[in-house]
């Protein structure tokens, strides 16, 4: 049995990897360490938890094998820094502090973007958990950037769900404002470029092309949709061109348990509440256009960490991790 | 022309006031005051407005014809207590602190439900503007108030849109908790039985039976929806207990612009983004079940102190309230 | 190893019922039939699915030892004529042909309302599987009716999600109509009061009073929310007769895996996506006043039809209906 | 007063139509024709208009002086050719046979692109109004070939809400399936291209570059928000660059009474039943970025054609078209 803590456990990736976790036949969730919080249940915050653990918060962590960094992003060096984590304990950073800066005291945090780094996590101790929009867009230009054809400019629109945007209340979040409503944020300076040009890099072995990146806020609350095209000159036609691209797709995704390439187009909806990643391809005008759909909670998130950690300690891949999704 | 002053600019019922006023024939609205925003584009905040109005936030109440109070529930007195408004400025005060209390400093505040009170708003000059769910309630009661047959217990269950619950942020107003969740809040104990049971003692001159009242918070931005039932055991059988009911009804409503009885049943969204009340009846295993809906921030609150206004001022009771529904 | 067959299969229950079995570990799904899809891809109409499995729609039932009918509501006595089963093999079916009249061809439908009928289940062949309405209704009545204080008129107000109107398109599931509306429909006749009123008649003993249920479409996809009240003199202050409410209660649902009572308030999406119904109590005006949370498609149709399976082949009640929450 | 006739009644631009010019103080509906719903009273079909007008669907066309075509694209021809229309009667197509095809029978349709073509529709007696996505995607790219400007190709992702679609029932419009969802359709292959790529071929008079455009169904009811980016390589740096692109557009828009380009990012609901275009410029990476966001049936269908009426008339073109924004 893997012993768990989950650090920052009262905002929304925590109650994640709780309803993932507390289901997970070979984890024992030990500590919710929060201070602020300590001595509450557990459901007494993440309320759809009553009646599936009486679980408190804590303000020890104790003597876990893995802790979950649920911390906002930049906070989990600061962490590191004020709490000595048994030696050995697994540490999995739910932020991004790690993700682009990979070394810190000692440790060496592997980006852990499963469908990529599979044999890297596998003997790794440290885990960088990818970006929700980083793992929708990085899902659909992976194998792209394997088969050295990321040659030309990436044009990217994606829209996540206001969960990804946390427990912080703001003005875009309140309900009357959200509700039936679109905007664009950060457009072309969204801070998961960064992690998503690493990838590229290091998968194609030279500098990506221009990403050109416009997030959108949608109104709901789970997932993300990313719509993605770059040019694709490889054939004659576009028949050719197509089975082309689903070749290297399929090839690329065909041991993933979690990614597939649909035949038909697709929507948000068919992967919200699940690990999956979903893709479909068409080609028109020269150009390869790619949809991506994930759920920015599960494999966005929590789905992947916990995918990342039944890598480490030598778990089937999937274990625990095949939801009924929620479909609707 | 009337010079209107709206004090409370930044909340959302000085917004849509302003979305109210700009377009009013008879109206140049002279101050929106705010002391924290004083200096501002008004459409910094009420950003639909860009493009309709160059006025700015104001310290200075200036001197209008009538002022607006759209502060929060409580403060109205405060705001009268610290700022001397030039002699003859009607007040309109969208909060609920002259509702009950109607007398304040010399001045008596009449309840402001236009379809019942009609007579006695046109001799006022202050005006106590009635809650929303009040609105919607006390519509689907008054008929039966007014002919005495409002002898049972009433049940009503009422939904509401978010808006209803103003700008500020809270967890119930969370886009993430709110989207696609229904929730119960003060069952039985809402703030608005008050007004509403006066009301119907008002005109039927009796002690109005035990209201259950139980509302909800509804994932929805704009509108409230009522379902309301009480004993009617007047007739024969069904049919013509509905035409009694229908009778009464259509009667009392026979003046009033805003407010229809529908032969079909109703949806909330067929009155939204209007000044109207719609209201349909039924009869059911001895009682009068009664919907009622109307849009919470214009028939629910600014809609009703424009009409209160113009009736106050001589002006076409609907001078300025025809708006394009928005239906969808 | 189960095998089990769906009738009906393009229908949202039988897809429900194929994101539970394909998960559960003691269930093979042998056949989903559907002679107008017979040939094509489950994952062609159940989109989700894609990446799950690669089973088929089929024409025959094969030699299932359960089937469960997912057909319109009224076909499935129809579908029991025409189509010969093994011998042996039990039925579970979703619509409500057998919830009244459970007696067929020799045949005996046991009510399957778990918390309820728990022990009737255990010995039975043939479930006719709860309404949606009636279930999360009947689950705040139930220890009420136990202790012999359903002596009073109930009033209920649900709301329910449109898939629980199923597939078919029509003017009140289209998008337009439905997104941020509220609407009622069949009010005081919705025809799940029929299974009710026997449930609670068989508990209790003694016919139930009058149920005045208002059912309400709600601008969400998943999930009923219902407020329920009826009279409640038990006890000398409203803390005492909370105290002997909250007494029934949890002594009914002691053994219950699914079933809880909430000291806080509860929102309906705290249930979504999983297989519990939440309960909580409060007393006001001598009324005690139920809210009641379920998933109609979960709790409220496949889910409880899961945990019929495993009570009537002798699995624990919760194989396979461990979900993790969606939650937002 | 100018006698207006609707053909085509039931659809959702009629009820649009019938929703403005009820309240236009120089119009007087005359027709609202539908042979299917002839004889039926106007609001059993646009329930929001109960109380607005007791207006009859007619099998008449009779002697307006302005027909608008509320027909499927496609239809309008048909109906052309079967009905004839009193001499001098203008007409105003919503569909799309007149767009690209503008001469029919004698008749020359003039584009009805307000902002564009404002003195070519001065004169006209026949009108096509534009498409909604078109009228958003031109808004933002107008100025740009107005400077001749528009050198490299155009990136354009724009999300519709559902009445886009219109009243027809299908998969993508039934509430279960769209709530909380989002997919694309017709990638890089929408209609609306051709009229895009005619306006801009027309302002700047050369060939306009490829138009890369991903259109996605968007999760509420009204509203087109677009995100649009091209080259923009005119000036020393992003400031200059920023200052230059707004430059142009106000000068473009200078006249406009319903287009503003704001500084502050914009949101969708900002023009939400307004006939308003609000327009926000960025420069990013060599890019200039346009969000452009208008209500689809406002200002993308029956308010400009409401604005074509006026100015064909010789109103002020603002007339009847000042609408409470519905802003939540």
């Amino acid at each position: 049995m893997i012993k768990a803590a989950i650090a920052g456990g009262t905002g929304y990736t925590a109650g994640e990897l709780l309803r993932i976790l507390l289901n997970h036949k070979d984890v024992t969730v030990t500590a919710v360490f929060s201070t602020s919080s300590a001595g509450k249940y557990v459901y007494s915050v993440h309320k759809d938890l009553l009646g599936d653990t009486d679980l408190k918060f804590t303000g020890e962590i104790g003597n876990p094998n893995v802790i979950f960094l649920c911390l906002g992003h930049g906070v989990s060096k600061e962490f590191l820094g004020k709490h000595k984590l048994p030696e050995k304990c697994k540490i999995i950073d739910l932020g991004n502090d790690f993700r682009l800066d990979s070394d810190f005291e000692g440790k060496h945090f592997t980006y852990g973007l499963t469908d990529v780094y599979l044999h890297e996590i596998e003997g790794s101790d440290y885990i960088a958990n990818p970006g929700c929009f980083a793992t929708a867009i990085q899902s659909g230009l992976a194998p792209i950037a394997k088969a050295g054809l990321l040659k030309d400019e990436i044009h990217v629109t994606a829209i996540t769900g206001s969960t990804g945007a946390g427990k912080r209340l703001g003005e875009t979040s309140h309900f009357s404002y959200r509700d039936n409503n679109i905007s664009v944020y950060k457009p072309f300076t969204h801070q998961h470029l960064g992690e998503i040009r690493k990838t590229l890099r290091d998968i194609s072995g030279e500098e990506p092309p221009q990403i050109n990146f416009v997030p959108m806020r949608g109104d709901f609350a789970r997932g993300i949709f990313a719509s993605i095209y770059t040019k694709w000159n490889c054939c004659k036609n576009d028949e050719q061109a197509l089975e082309n691209a689903r070749g290297l797709f399929n090839e690329f995704y065909k041991d993933s348990p979690f990614t597939f390439v649909s035949d038909d187009p697709i929507s948000m909806k068919q992967v919200v509440n699940t690990n999956k990643v979903l893709l479909h391809l068409e080609i028109h005008q020269g150009y390869l256009h790619i949809t991506s759909a994930i759920d920015n909670l599960v494999k966005g998130a929590c789905g992947q960490a916990v995918e990342n950690m039944n890598i480490i300690f030598g778990l089937d891949r999937t274990e625990g991790l095949k939801f009924k999704p929620s479909a609707f």
